[in-house]
């Protein structure tokens, strides 16, 4: 079918996937796009030309991988052997219009249940400005943090509060009190906690900024706190304003659990930076034929609002590789759209098992120091006390970004040297 | 440790899992139970007995299964082989509250990415009252469903207007005008369309809504149209209002898409059934060793608030097996609680390929006629048009109800007999 200028020039939005299947490649390319535009077992009598012109999705391009001899996922229709491909369709915006749940229905929806896939993973995603600038983005992004933290430079060394479970608001006051005093620029409530019985964010929120506030009076500088305000919609925008109204500068959701709906219904209240914590994600990535990669969800998460998005950490607890670890952060670093004066860049959250060792080589890879870097153990853990382990790991971030090793910084540093007979090298990277 | 009566009697929520694992099974339960309470590594100050008997998670029981030879997720700890188990853990409700993205954050959360797992699959949940009675449930349920389309008896009989983008809200009018005086008890969006430029909801409500009402006034019969209004949390709730405006009686959501502190939003404020689409939930269940049930997940979308849940069907174009799509939909039709006067059922949506020749095996599988049963091809490509294909559906169902073979009751039906000839058997289920 011929496509006309018209069409040609009318914006669209284009999906890149990993896919396996029993089928030729280009066969399961045009499946795919058939199904997730005007595609059914039968011709139609309202599927005229016209609208099939206007509204078809196109396959852009076919790169055959390797081929396998068994089905990756579950429930393909049998094949005699499975051909990996790189694909890249696209839609015309018209389809779907400025909406991010609407986008995952077609980029990606029915396609994960498809039986010509035995693998579909979506690798990319690449939206027209029309899109973009239809979504108000992180409102503080990188710039807006160091502004409500006062760090001008090098990353916003942070912490979570530890044990994640169980600690009285008092308590979790206290130890706020520490923290702060030990020189932390940030801080988290873990995952596990929002507003549970033994700690609701009624009593939290005013607990811990009478600490902060009081910090701030005496010293001139704020620690951010990220409160963790994970609930349905009417709550989080409840519990918003409750941490505004106390002097918070910071609210923490569990982007993958609440939705892209509420993430986008929390920016459009939100007087706060957000910061995105993406537990589930393994849910995602951890079998290479099936889900998402975060190159292309991080692109939904900022649309949508968040400031701060997690990535995990180099040598990590988790299953992460560290090369995905850094695909992500410089990802979230990117701009979305070339030469705009807008700022939609996402500050990324490095955490887990984050120590004096990880600063070297997180810098060498990302060639940045626009980052949260989040150390537990790390820093509580330090021989001589938590603003020994704080002034350790911006030390060890000081060498970093000078090119300087540890060792020999450490030489000047003492927190570092102790540090250094404290803590482990957790990989060789 | 002992455990006092006092924490013996509190309520807790269970998690039932399916994992994988490198490490002994039981080490492995207890670093899960670990790190979605008090873990982290090192004991903390603030880690007292006091607080571990509280609020650990605990680990329930733990049944071993096969053991593999290569691991089946990237990233886990390297291993001589890899043992899977089914294993139950339980937390104190105390320690999330009743507040479903938190339990999720909770339940699956962290484990998704921990290396200690190379698989980790929610199988199912087991909730408190307490928990459950947190949540409105769905309004309408079966019996609210069958009061507003006025079907006593048997499923409803559906479809879904193809194709499933590009129609303009005339066109789309038209198909309905069709459909209804075919004799079709409910229609719904595509997952593909909800509010594009070329059909917004403004226009295409209105003018679907005419003909519905235009039937009813003339037969007494409303048939069920749920509109697509899936978007941000605001769209929603308008578009809700919309629809509601205009004496429609449904509203269709993208649930995975939306998220649950959308779906909760959406159901505080909506006077309607809740159409619940679950497009990409292939990334849940395509890999046995990642991802998580739907007996799991129906429970949280039904306590969200959905009232009607899809599950696929036999012998569909989709992926999941049989025997996945009739769990499925019993657990939809599951009591939560037993014994409560309140009806927490979802209405399970049968779709994809259905014709009249999955009436018996579904009906012998579920024992129940409380389903959408919704056909594309199976009833707009009936030989004899729509009304034809309507008559043969219902006629199927009949048969099945009544345990008479499609063949015998083809004789005194002839839309049937028609249908017999024109419709090939997909499975032989």
């Amino acid at each position: 079918m011929q496509v006309t200028r018209d069409q040609r020039h009318k914006p669209r939005i284009t999906a890149s996937y990993r896919i396996e299947t029993p089928l030729d490649i280009e066969q399961a390319a045009v499946a795919m796009a058939g199904e997730q535009s005007s595609g059914t077992f039968l011709r139609l009598e309202g599927e005229t030309d016209e609208l099939r012109e206007r509204h078809a999705a196109r396959v852009e391009s076919v790169v055959r991988l390797e081929t396998v001899a068994t089905p990756s996922l579950s429930g393909a229709l049998p094949g005699k052997h499975y051909a990996c491909a790189a694909i890249t369709l696209s839609w015309p915006l018209e389809n779907i219009g400025t909406s991010l749940p609407n986008l995952l229905a077609t980029i990606l929806g029915n396609l994960t249940e498809l039986r010509e896939l035995s693998g579909i993973r979506l690798t990319d995603i690449t939206l027209p400005n029309d899109f973009i600038n239809a979504f108000a983005g992180p409102q503080f992004s990188i710039n807006g943090t160091r502004r409500l933290t006062g760090v001008a430079n090098g990353p916003l060394i942070g912490t979570i509060i530890k044990p994640s479970v169980g600690l009285s608001p008092e308590a979790t006051a206290d130890l706020v009190k520490q923290l702060v005093e030990a020189g932390i620029d940030f801080i988290k409530d873990d995952e596990l906690i929002a507003d549970p019985p033994y700690s609701p964010l009624a009593k939290r929120v005013p607990a811990v900024m009478r600490v902060i506030e009081e910090h701030a009076q005496h010293t001139g500088r704020k620690p951010m706190y990220a409160f963790n305000i994970t609930g349905d919609i009417d709550e989080m925008r409840q519990r918003h304003d409750l941490v505004r109204d106390h002097g918070g500068t910071c609210v923490m959701a569990s982007v993958n659990w609440i939705g892209m709906a509420s993430l986008v219904g929390l920016r459009r209240h939100s007087e706060l930076p957000i910061h995105g914590h993406r537990n589930g994600w393994g849910m995602f990535y951890r079998h290479p034929q099936i889900g998402m990669s975060y190159r292309a969800y991080q692109v939904l998460l900022r649309l949508a609002g968040a400031d701060h998005l997690h990535v995990n950490g180099l040598g990590s607890k988790f299953a992460e590789s560290n090369g995905s670890v850094i695909d992500s952060a410089s990802a979230c670093l990117t701009p979305l759209q070339e030469g705009s004066s807008r700022d939609d860049r996402a500050m990324p959250v490095f955490s887990s098992a984050q120590t004096i060792h990880q600063a070297h080589a997180t810098f060498a890879a990302l060639q940045s120091t626009d980052l949260i870097y989040t150390c537990g153990g790390g820093i509580m853990g330090h021989p001589h006390g938590a603003a020994a382990g704080c002034r350790s790991i911006h030390a060890a971030w000081q060498a970093a970004t000078r090119g300087v090793a540890l060792e020999d910084y450490a030489k000047e540093e003492p927190d570092l040297a102790v540090a250094l007979r404290a803590f482990r090298r957790p990989f060789s990277g």
